[in-house]
C-alpha cells in the first residue's frame, strides 16, 4: 500500500507562543500551572488528529532578576512533564505525548525507566526530547556554577542515549509467560544484561520495565549544532528544528538527512519538524488583528528580558537605536537573532517585537490557505516532514489553528482525516519490528 | 472541635503481598504492569475511604539468577511511580498518593520538583516516601559496585529533605497575582532562593513550581534503624513502620515520639504506620481456607529467593533443617527474621512459609471482629496511629479488607465515614498553616 507522503503535526503545549499570551483576554494567566489546560490542550490537537504533544522544559527559573516579574510563566514555574504526561494520557487515547528531558542533568536509568512507564500508561504514545540543556540557572540547581561545556555536554548526551536505547532492550517482547500453572513468571533466557561500561556510565541493567508498547520510546532530538544533528542522525525519529526561512530549511534538512546512511538509517526514519507559529483568521485582516491584540500588549521590560535569554543584556542601549553585536557568551539563538536583525536592519524594539510571537521559530499571519501554502511549500520542497505548531496563545490559538487550517491541510491531501494506528510510532511510520533490536553495539548476557 | 483520635489507613499497591499472588486464580499474573489494576485497586482503597496508596519501589531488577524466573513481578517490573501516579490522580479525587524515592540515586531539585508537580496535579494529595536504598542492584545501575555504606547514606539523606523542603518553601501562595492589565506575572519579594551549599548538594533554587496546594507533599519515611527514626521525627509526617509484635511497635513508637520535642514538634505532627497483613473471612474457617489457597502456591524457589533477598542465600543448607546463622553481611531485615526463626524455632521450610504473606509485617488471619480487635489493640495501647494494609493479593485481597474491615472499624468509631477534607494533610490532620514555612536553617534571599 502506498499512501502519499503525509504531514506530521505537533503542538507545542507550553513555550514558545507569544511572550504576552498570558494577558491575552482570552487566555488563562494560569496556563502552566493549569492542569485543566493541558488536558484541553492535549484534547484538542487530539481532536485535530495531531502526532504529538509536546512539552518543553527546563529545570530551573530561567529569569534574570531585572524585570523577572514581567516574565511569561514558562520560564518561571510550570510542572514536571512526565507526572504531567502520566495524567494526560488518561483523558487522550491516540495523541504521542513528548517530554523534554535533559541528558546533563539526569541519570539514563531514570530517563529509560521513565519513559518506558509513560509508554505503557499511555498504550504506545510516549516519546522523549533529548536535550543537552543550556542555562546557568539549571547548572546552579545541580552543584555548578555554568552548564558543562557544549562539546562535553553532546559527548554524555551521545553515552546517554546509547545506554537508554540499551536498557530499553532489556526484554524481549515475550520474556513473561506468567504461567500460573508452571509458576513460570519470566523466562531468563529472554532477558538481556546490559553491563554498559563507558567514559561517563557504568550501567548494568537490566531495565525493571518490561519491553514497552512501542518497542522503543519515540527519540525527539532538538539541538541545531553539528553534534545535535549528528545525534539526530543517528538516533532520533524527530527533530524539532528552528528555521526562520524555507532556504534555511532545505540546508538543515538535507544536512541532517544526508548523514543518515553512514549510521545504516534511511531517511524516511527521520521526520523533521520545524517549529511553526501560526496566527490564522477567515481573512487576512482578521489574523493580522489577532497578531496585534498581542503585539499590544508586549511590555518593553518583558521584550528586552526575552533578548536577554536568547542573545544576551541589551538594556544599557538605545531601544529604538541600532542591535548592537555584544560581547557576551553567544546563546542558544545568538546567531539567528543577529541573523534577523541584519537581514532587516531592525531597531532593538523592533528586534524583540519581530520575535515576540514565536521566539526565533518562522511565523506565519494569514488565512488558512496562506497558512497551508506555506507549509505545502516547506513540506514538498525539501525543508520539512511535518510541523510542530506553536499556537500564539492557548488554547484558543490551536483551536484556530485545528477549526481552520487542518481543514484545508486534509483537503489538498496533505494530512489524515483519522487516525489509522494507536502508538506514535504508527503515527509516524516508522514501527519498530518485532525482535528488533537497538543497533547499538551492547554485550547482551544472559542471566 | 475536639472529635475521637482516629486509624489512618493506607494500602501498598505493590509489594508485600502474598509471594505467591500472582498465581492466585482471582489475581491479574501481571498486576505490577498493568495500569488497570493499579486502576482498580486505587479506587477500591477510596471506596473504603483510606488516607492514602502507597507505592513501594526500587530502581533495578532486584532478583538474583538462581530461581529468578519463579520471583514475583515487584522485584522484577513495574512501573516508575510518579509517573503512575500521575494517572491516578486522575481517576481519583480524594486518596492521598503516595511514591517512593530514594535519597540515594537521585538529585534533590529533581525530587522537589516532581513531588510539588504531583501535589499540583492531584489537587494536594502527594506524599513521598524518603527510602535510602539497600539493594546492589540499583548501585550497580548508577555506576557504584556496592550501595555506599548505611551512614554515608543516611548522611546524603538528612541533607537531602533539607534541601527538597527548602526549595518547596521558594515561593509565598502568594506569589502569582498575575494581573494581566499591569502585566505583573510574579512579586519577585514573594519568591525566596534557596542558596543552599552542604556537603553532599549545592542547590541554588528557586524551584520552578509554585507552592503546592498542601503547602507541602507529605513526607513518610521507611527505615528502621537509629539514623532513619532521627530523620523521621525531625522531618516525617508518617512512618511506614514494620512491627513482628505489639511489643515491637510500642517500643518503636515510643522510641521515635520521645525524639520528636528536640525538634520542636509534637508527637500527634507524625503518625506511625505499621505494616499489617489482613487475610479476612466471614468465619476463622473461611480465612484459613483463603490463607491455604495461596500457601499452596509457594514453590520451594521462591521461598529460597525471598530469604535471599532478606537475610541471605540458605541454598545449601537442608530446608527442613533449622535456619543457621549466615556470615553474609546483614540485609534490610535479617534481624527480624532470625528473631522470628529462634523465637519460634522454624525450619527454613517454615521459615519462609511464616512470612510469605507480608515478608517480615505483622500479619493476621481471621474475622473482621479478630481483626479489628488486633488494630484496635496496637491503636490504643500505643503500639501505632493507623495501618498501611498489606492485602494478600490485589485488587481482591483489597475489596475483602474494605467489604469486612473497614465496617467494623467505622462501627467503633475508630475510622471516618466519609472524608472530611480533600488534601492528604488534612485526613492525616497535619495541615501546614499558610504561611509557615520549614523550620530548617536557609537563608531566604530575594531576587
Ligand atoms: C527547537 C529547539 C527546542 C529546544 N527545546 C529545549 C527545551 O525544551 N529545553 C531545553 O533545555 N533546551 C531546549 N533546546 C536547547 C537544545 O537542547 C540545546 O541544548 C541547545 O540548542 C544547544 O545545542 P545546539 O547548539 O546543538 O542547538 C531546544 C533547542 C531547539 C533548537
Ligand atoms: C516498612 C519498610 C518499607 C520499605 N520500603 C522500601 C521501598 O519501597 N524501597 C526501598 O528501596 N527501600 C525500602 N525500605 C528500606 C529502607 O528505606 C532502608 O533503606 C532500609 O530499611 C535500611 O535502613 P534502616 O536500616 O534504617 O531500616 C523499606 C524499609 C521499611 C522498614
Amino acid at each position: 500500500m502506498t499512501s502519499p507522503r503525509q504531514i506530521h503535526l505537533g503542538v507545542s503545549m507550553r513555550n514558545p507562543y507569544h511572550i504576552a499570551a498570558w494577558r491575552h483576554p482570552d487566555a488563562p494567566s494560569r496556563a502552566e500551572i493549569d492542569l485543566d489546560n493541558y488536558v484541553q490542550v492535549a484534547q484538542i490537537a487530539e481532536r485535530g488528529k495531531f502526532d504529538m504533544a509536546f512539552l518543553a522544559d527546563g529545570v530551573g527559573v530561567r529569569a534574570k532578576e531585572h524585570a523577572a516579574r514581567h516574565m511569561v510563566a514558562h520560564d518561571i514555574v510550570n510542572f514536571e512533564p512526565l507526572t504531567l504526561l502520566g495524567a494526560l494520557s488518561m483523558v487522550t487515547s491516540r495523541i504521542g505525548l513528548i517530554a523534554t528531558a535533559s541528558t546533563t542533568y539526569n541519570e539514563p536509568y531514570h530517563i529509560a525507566r521513565k519513559f518506558a512507564s509513560l509508554d505503557h500508561i499511555s498504550k504506545g504514545r510516549a516519546g522523549w526530547n533529548l536535550v543537552t540543556s543550556w542555562s546557568e540557572a539549571e547548572a546552579l540547581n545541580f552543584g555548578l556554577e555554568q552548564p558543562p561545556e557544549k562539546l562535553g555536554r553532546y559527548d554524555r548526551a551521545a553515552e546517554f542515549v546509547e545506554v537508554v536505547k540499551g536498557l530499553w532492550d532489556s526484554w524481549d517482547e515475550d520474556a513473561f509467560p506468567m504461567d500460573k500453572a508452571s509458576g513460570t513468571f519470566f523466562d531468563p533466557s529472554r532477558m538481556h544484561v546490559l553491563d554498559h561500561r563507558g567514559r561517563h556510565f557504568t550501567v548494568r541493567g537490566p531495565l525493571n520495565v518490561p519491553r514497552s508498547p512501542q518497542g522503543r520510546p519515540v527519540i525527539i532530538q532538538a539541538g541545531a549544532t553539528d553534534r545535535g544533528r549528528e545525534i539526530a542522525a543517528a538516533h532520533a525519529d524527530v527533530i524539532y528544528a528552528a528555521s526562520q526561512t524555507l532556504a534555511e530549511a532545505q540546508a538543515f534538512y538535507r544536512s541532517v538527512k544526508d548523514r543518515m546512511p553512514k549510521y545504516g538509517r534511511r531517511p524516511e526514519q527521520l521526520a523533521i519538524m520545524p517549529g511553526f507559529s501560526i496566527i490564522v483568521g477567515a481573512t487576512e485582516e482578521e489574523a493580522q488583528r489577532k497578531f496585534r491584540v498581542l503585539q499590544d500588549l508586549l511590555d518593553p521590560q518583558v521584550g528586552l528580558m526575552m533578548l536577554y535569554n536568547m542573545v544576551g543584556d541589551f538594556s544599557g542601549y538605545d531601544i529604538d537605536g541600532p542591535v548592537p553585536r555584544l560581547d557576551a557568551a553567544p546563546q542558544v539563538r545568538s546567531e539567528i537573532l543577529y541573523g534577523i536583525a541584519e537581514r532587516e536592519k531592525l531597531t532593538i524594539r523592533q528586534l524583540y517585537e519581530r520575535i515576540a510571537v514565536s521566539r526565533g521559530h518562522h511565523s506565519v499571519v494569514g488565512t488558512p490557505e496562506q497558512v497551508v501554502d506555506e507549509m505545502e511549500a516547506w513540506f514538498t520542497q525539501g525543508g520539512a516532514d511535518g510541523f510542530n505548531i506553536l499556537p500564539p496563545h492557548l488554547p484558543g490559538g490551536l483551536a484556530d489553528v485545528v477549526d481552520m487550517v487542518v481543514p484545508e491541510l486534509q483537503r489538498r491531501g496533505l494530512f489524515r482525516k483519522e487516525y489509522e494506528g494507536t502508538t506514535l510510532r504508527e503515527h509516524l511510520g516508522v514501527v519498530v519490528a518485532p525482535g528488533e533490536r537497538s543497533s547499538q553495539p551492547f554485550q547482551g548476557e544472559v542471566a
